[in-house]
């Protein structure tokens, strides 16, 4: 379940709600391209952005569109009772697993976290994988509460932050985190640009934006790394670095693929949560730019 | 509607639901005191863990017990479609104001802020806070967006962090913004332990957590400060620095106003809702004997 290429999909949607057809074509296409895992309402799925209702509701769709393909579905909320509703509906769908992120307003501390986890994997009978996201949650995990967590009954998977580029630190960052938790959890990278270095330095999944738009280039670069070839799986990574150089410049990956997505015809604009928007203007234009250059169609 | 003392109650809650006996003694006890305004739903009334037909109950119950004060209610929402919706039921259930932070999960940029603040101000008929609250909203206002959001239509008051402690730095900090907005809009001090410097160099308002348990100490020091009685206002301020430190050492003011209200039988506990908690052995020993030594019952 929580190794090699998980592919995060978008979630297309408008003020009127989501784009169902557009959704099942995303999720049917990763399916098609027998990537390990498709991992919906993920940040890349603006979880976060859905009514418990709709989120039931994606989670059926994905389900039903992933011909067998294992399906994680997000079910992170500020509320733990929410939590446990998305869990609930997300498992009656039909997931494989679980992604919960401590989503937060008020500033959680360790305690409230390790008892939010402890809460659900008591409730839970699938397989649950850690979302450690600072940028999003705005909440930092210590390794010691990641060895903690990853105690619990179902916790199976810690997708982490980006690691260092320089391949030697990335290995000693994963080691720390290894040595504190059990060996039947794996460790995932999230992060697109570190992907081939964080493979490379041991992890044994890649939760993965681009996967979700691209999930051929994703799957080559991570069978590239599970195979050893760590000189194919970097100058795989390294191509796409005119694609890593749009998340750096324009606030992270969400608002590119968004924008790819909306320029290749996968959705159709607006397919963001107002206040967000796709990239326009310039940056659009430097987008296209990107994908003609890269042939990324 | 945004000057003076505007009190933010709690909204205790636990897993099945909201109290609504408390709150509603909460926002009576407030009206009783006469304050000038009662803030609901604020970041003290837990606005962001509450579904959109929780907040619409919310709303209605504050108008029936505020006894003709005016309610400013917290429309705040990851979407814009949220928060248009929470603003409608706000204005059918008779609020005066309507206060807006614009919370986030992805990054927003300043366009999508703007954006949000112009859809919404377009949308309503009641004076709007634009709510500044960086801690919690991961989203900081630069001066000058301020000043133009607070050309939009209905946009009345802005409550802004806490200011320097030193009152020609805080004298300082306000003039800054003052020059940048309408003469309007007034500018309300937020953070209870800068309420005194904040009104005293020159804040309109006072969006007060403490004013919400403790209105009449509240009322009292903004009195002072209104009148221009420099040394009563900041020798009530100093006089509750235990409390402030309680702020301080505990993560802000919500678990410390909500583990008040459940020593003073002002709520029942469990009235966070999970993952929060309110404070508990040492900590809260500690709360118990500041109330104890300031006589907060």
């Amino acid at each position: 379940m929580f190794t090699g290429l998980s592919a995060f999909p978008l979630t297309p949607m408008n003020e009127q709600g989501i784009k169902e057809q557009e959704f099942t074509q995303l999720v049917a296409r990763l399916a098609q391209a027998q990537v390990d895992s498709i991992g919906v309402l993920g940040s890349t799925g603006s979880y976060a952005y859905l009514s418990v209702e709709e989120r039931a509701r994606v989670a059926k769709l994905s389900v039903e569109s992933a011909a067998g393909v294992p399906v994680v579905v997000g079910i992170g909320a500020l509320r733990t009772r929410d939590v446990l509703a998305n869990a609930e509906h997300a498992q009656q769908a039909g997931a494989g697993g679980l992604l919960l992120a401590p989503v937060s307003y008020q500033k959680l501390t360790d305690d409230d976290v390790f008892n939010l986890f402890s809460t659900v994997s008591r409730a839970i009978s699938v397989p649950l994988c850690v979302y450690d996201n600072p940028g999003t949650t705005h909440f930092t995990f210590s390794d010691e509460l990641h060895g903690r967590i990853a105690e619990l009954p179902q916790v199976r998977s810690i997708k982490i932050p980006p690691v260092p580029y320089n391949l030697e630190d990335a290995k000693a960052r994963v080691a720390r985190l290894r040595a504190l938790i059990p060996n039947d959890v794996t460790i995932g990278i999230s992060g697109d640009p570190a992907a081939a270095t964080g493979l490379l330095a041991g992890c044994e999944a890649w939760y993965s934006v681009m996967g979700g738009l691209y999930p051929e280039l994703a799957l080559a670069l991570t069978r590239a790394a599970q195979a050893g070839d760590a000189e194919q799986a970097q100058t795989r990574s390294d191509a796409l670095a005119p694609l890593w150089a749009l998340y750096h410049d324009y606030g992270g990956s969400l608002r590119v693929a968004a924008t790819i997505a909306e320029l290749t015809g996968r959705a159709s604009a607006p397919c963001l949560p107002q206040p967000l928007n796709t990239l326009q203007g310039e940056a659009r234009q430097r987008v296209a730019a990107v994908i003609e250059a890269l042939d990324l169609h």
